[in-house]
């Protein structure tokens, strides 16, 4: 690739992003200044101002541009508090309200069921296959022809790895055990969840630990120990179950396609790259508050158990995990598109995660 | 962190960079403006020109410092074949006739054994334990303790992922087949082996593959399918092992401490942004090849056996490794403290990894 196409970041983004890679010449000077207009520019986030982890990405991006751009770039990071809707920032950014949002994808499934597969899949890729396919596998790509008709770009925004397979007053042991059990989990975990007789929930999440304290819901998904212990369920809930559902889930960043077009180059490029950076940098925070989360639970809550689903129920997630995605893939042809492209990838990308870090993971 | 702090960058710049962290406030208009000067810097590599994967880092480095400024922060990458001193970059960044390197920090164990423990720990932490070991558990901050008394900065700068464990042309049934061993493997993987009776051997690139042809070494450990195949080993060596001793091995971006000092804040800020950006590229980079090299080593040469060590011999290894280890302790304070903390880290990090990635999978 040519450095000016990169320069440019004319479209396809994505691609120009990747393709980076083939870059292997030496920098020369630039036929291009740096711009002296600032730019304030706004951002919509999903989340209450206080959400740890998730918010830091964001706030993060405003530093990093304005440092970088020494104050021409200005990001005004607003939470879902102000905005008034968490999941609503799809529409926000789209009719130019906000030039941005951070949020995730798998939100905007209603507007085509694809979207759930550029955030994580039940039984899918894990966090470096995931960050393989998106960057060198053809991922982005997907991802902007998932959003494009949209008038929207999408990146990978930070990753929370592993989620738990949630908080069970409870114990499971076989399939029958979800018949009738009200769970709150959204997406397509709660989707195959309810394959089995559960009846999947949603309720704010100011209203959950009330809620399965008082039994209105018999079990709660939410994140992971890095996360989970500030809402409390470790109090009531005497089972924590590992995760299968969202093994990898990855957050979002939504820009106007037309506002990112009219900024100037530099601050273009500064964007995509600090929003790269900070996708690294959450993900690392998150592997960091998920090992002092679950630290803290086995000492201060010793009564919470953490338990594996029985191998049948196992085998029954992830047959009915697969109806469901053949489902959808006969119902949206972008659906369709980019789950054959992740099968196809995860076949060969597994292999080596088998010999490398599942195996070491193993002897050390 | 008070915003003008991370601005200033100053010292400590690992802490600086990893406090952004505590970041939580909106932007309010920088009080500084970007600078006009423009920048001329040189990177030296410790790599071949066509090294794939490895020499990509610090050329997209150069392409995303030439984008964000404008072209003010012109970054010259010259390979080892230019300046004729893969492992003595150190000394070069050192004394300022380059401004930085794109290395590894294990090159430099014999100015301090510490800084082996920089780039990957034989049996220690994955990828993402240690990355946020570096990013949010301390590691930054004592990798800038163990390259401040040098004038350098150090930064990670992409990681190679699991490493294999070597090509042999003899299959490894005990721990006595070691005995005499040639065996092309640097670092504390060589001295691991030669505590176990093995001869480790240093040799060019250039001549490995003639040396493992003609029989003069037994065996070779390079890097992963990813870059092996491009040696040419699968053809003349039956058995490819699992890996042990290199299960995360961070390449480094060393930097020149009074030049970063004398950058303009924009640049410095545009320089801390983008080596952390083609960290997460690198890695992902690494990941996809490994995958690509491993369905071609197993499509077209499956005369390949690819083993695991027996148990005895990874028992015998760990053993060794941990003496090692210890011996090298009581011989710098510096290894000592930075082991002691990797030690505590992972023993808190990995019952995290068991639950979730390891855990996970087993099930998918």
């Amino acid at each position: 690739m040519e450095r000016r196409e990169f320069l440019r970041l004319g479209l396809p983004v994505a691609t120009a992003l990747a393709g980076l890679a083939c870059a292997r010449r030496q920098s020369a000077p630039a036929a291009h200044a740096s711009s002296t207009v600032t730019v304030r520019w706004r951002l919509a986030t999903s989340w209450p101002p206080n959400l740890p982890v998730f918010d830091h990405a964001p706030h993060r991006l405003a530093e990093l541009l304005s440092a970088m751009s020494g104050g021409r770039f200005i990001l005004e990071v607003d939470p879902a508090t102000k905005h008034k809707a968490p999941f609503g920032v799809f529409d926000l950014v789209r009719n130019g309200t906000y030039d941005m949002a951070h949020t995730a994808a798998y939100y905007w499934k209603g507007k085509d069921p694809a979207m759930a597969l550029l955030t994580t899949v039940p039984f899918g890729m894990n966090v470096w296959e995931q960050y393989a396919w998106f960057y060198y596998g053809g991922g982005l790509e997907l991802m902007e022809k998932a959003f494009r008709p949209h008038g929207l770009l999408s990146f990978p925004a930070g990753n929370t790895g592993v989620q738990m397979g949630g908080w069970f007053r409870k114990e499971i042991r076989s399939v029958a055990d979800f018949k009738g059990l009200k769970i709150r989990i959204p997406g397509l975990g709660g989707e195959v969840l309810a394959r089995l007789g559960a009846e999947p929930i949603t309720l704010p999440a100011g209203e959950l630990y009330t809620a399965l304290e008082k039994r209105v819901i018999d079990a709660v998904e939410w994140v992971s120990p890095g996360i989970d212990l500030l809402m409390g369920f470790q109090e009531i809930a005497e089972y924590y179950y590992l995760g299968w559902h969202e093994p990898a889930a990855e957050l979002q960043y939504l820009v106007n396609r037309r506002r990112f077009e009219e900024l100037p180059e530099d601050l273009r490029a500064m964007l995509l790259v600090a929003m790269k950076e900070t996708a690294l940098d959450t993900t690392s925070e998150f592997y960091m508050r998920n090992i002092e989360g679950l630290e803290t639970l086995r000492t201060k809550y010793p009564r919470v158990q953490l338990r594996r689903f029985p191998e049948e129920v196992l085998a029954e997630l992830k047959q009915q995990t697969q109806a469901l995605l053949q489902e959808y893939a006969q119902r949206s042809p972008l659906f369709a598109e980019i789950w054959q492209h992740q099968q196809r990838f995860l076949q060969r990308a597994r292999q080596w995660t088998e010999i490398s870090e599942q195996y070491y993971l193993t002897i050390r």
